[in-house]
């Protein structure tokens, strides 16, 4: 691993961020369009190598990694210098989602149309076109963007050689979209009371709920309650509560809420998707169903699923470098 | 079936009901004690045949059935003529928890201690002694009167022959314990603005998202969403909604608030419990791991665990009857 190091020349990796500005409206999926869209993307890596595009869940933004500032990067533990994604080998895209907190176009206190994944898809092929990128080498898409990437690969099967898909499938589950839709409703009436953030934490902790495994949970959390002012807190509480307060400081409830529902909205076609998929499911996922993505693999025209064990559930994405490795190497011809 | 309803009489089934003064301070299991505590019970069946405490889930009542009003009570699907419990054969006392909406003491609107399994237990053995009820054929409890007949049992071996326990463990676990800490805080929330009642439609939203199963859920709520006033809304959190909006306007904030602490500092030992005890589980049950039970069961010194299969989930106890009539034949010697 030492030599690996060594033998990276750091300033190699090139970094470049924009914003793209796009003057005719926007149309999207579900109806509406939206004028002068602004799309905040992220390119970083070795001039002239393959791109891929590298798109997280909801929470997740354009800086997937950096050398400046470590700790940022939302793909942190898999890409770097030596660890499951070989940054000094491709360049890496990405960009806020449309609708969300970051720097692209999203709700800031005004209505805001319900956004698809097609729409995400779209974004991404304009800033192809703007970036004069003929085709990528993959889509690596985690979670919400494992549904981009899917919609990418729907509409655009010439613009890219694979996906690669890890806790997504064509469409939600009923189970899933419960437990977002009351995470919506509470962040709504929070709202509607002029306190979105507090509504932003009680929907974060439930879904940091739904992001890990029981089991995860029955290890790190069995202990007693402690009392505080004569009150009863749970240490899962305590954990949760705490990871919805960082949230609620770092997002938007109104991106929230339009990210959480282009989730439920997401209904791709599979058996339209040409390019080739890489497929990883989390037997532990609560969220996505493996029976989800065993079934979508089966519509899919040209699909390989592959199934882990991870007691990260949804999450294991964001932890699950070692594991996932071998995945990549494959995708990456290592 | 025609055949036994004729043959029953329906005027051997004799309902009374009372409340219970106590005018000792009641202590409490956590601590505090409550003066002048009222009991809300009722007892149900032909006098002098055999009596079986049946308690509920935190939401059920001392209503276990009725003759008069065969729609209110909660084990209406069990009990009744020609039902998986005769109830011209036992006897069925029940009683309203202490800490809930019912007309036992609970919460209105003031500071309430903490309120543990154990203290409804020591509350059934004060009935029994009011009752002049020596013995118990046994204790019926699904749920949280699971909890509460394992506390009971621990405590009083000697007042009870077996229980009877469905989707009910010694302890509780963590990610359960996680999804009702939310619907507690949201709860806590909606009443700090004065709204407890908006508060308590979301928490049961979310309960009744955990009480099912995912299968039953992908079957009844594939469908698309449908556009409401510019919004989409989808077809499962309709029915969630629905559903809370119901439960709000019948149970109080805070009455909800005590008995969901309560299941989540429910702790007893079953090591102690010497009393012979069956259980069951419900592979689908997303609130009791089937595992958990499984430990408990071999905690427990005379204990036989049947698992079934029930896409009610959580909610079997209510729902299947006709799955569970075998094991209550069993304990009812059928």
């Amino acid at each position: 691993m030492a030599d690996q190091i060594n033998s990276v020349n750091y300033s190699t990796i090139v970094v470049n961020e924009g914003i793209l500005s796009i003057s005719n409206p926007f149309s999207l999926y579900h109806g509406k369009s939206i004028d002068n869209l602004q799309v905040a993307w992220r390119m970083s890596g070795p001039i002239n190598s393959p791109v891929i595009a590298v798109l997280g869940g909801i929470s997740a933004h354009r800086l997937v990694y950096s050398l400046d500032a470590p700790t940022q990067g939302w793909w942190r533990d898999f890409a770097g210098i030596g660890l499951s994604f070989p940054i000094d080998r491709y360049q890496v895209l990405s960009f806020d989602y449309l609708g969300g907190s970051g720097e692209t176009t999203g709700p800031r206190g005004d209505a805001f149309p319900s956004i698809s994944s097609y729409d995400q898809a779209e974004l991404l092929c304009l800033l192809l076109d703007h970036l004069e990128i003929q085709r990528l080498n993959s889509v690596i898409g985690p979670s919400y963007g494992g549904m981009v990437a899917l919609a990418f690969g729907e509409r655009h099967p010439n613009r890219v050689s694979h996906l690669f898909i890890m806790s997504a499938a064509d469409r939600t589950d009923p189970l899933s979209t419960a437990w977002r839709c009351v995470q919506r409703r509470t962040v709504e009436y929070a709202l509607a009371q002029g306190q979105g953030e507090q509504g932003l934490q009680l929907a974060r902790a439930l879904a940091m709920a739904t992001y890990r495994s029981r089991e995860e949970f029955s290890e790190r959390f069995r202990g007693l309650p402690r009392q505080n002012a004569g009150k009863f807190v749970f240490p899962i509480e305590e954990y949760l509560l705490a990871r919805g307060k960082d949230y609620a400081a770092r997002y938007k409830p109104d991106g929230f809420l339009c990210l959480s529902e282009s989730i439920d909205l997401h209904c791709i076609d599979a058996a339209n998707v040409s390019v080739p998929v890489t497929a990883i499911a989390v037997h532990q996922d609560q969220l996505v169903p493996i029976e989800d993505m065993r079934a979508m693999v089966k519509r899919l025209p040209q699909a390989t699923l592959y199934e882990i064990s991870s007691h990260y559930g949804h999450d294991a994405f964001l932890k699950e470098a070692r594991a996932l490795k071998p995945y990549l190497d494959s995708l990456l011809g290592e």
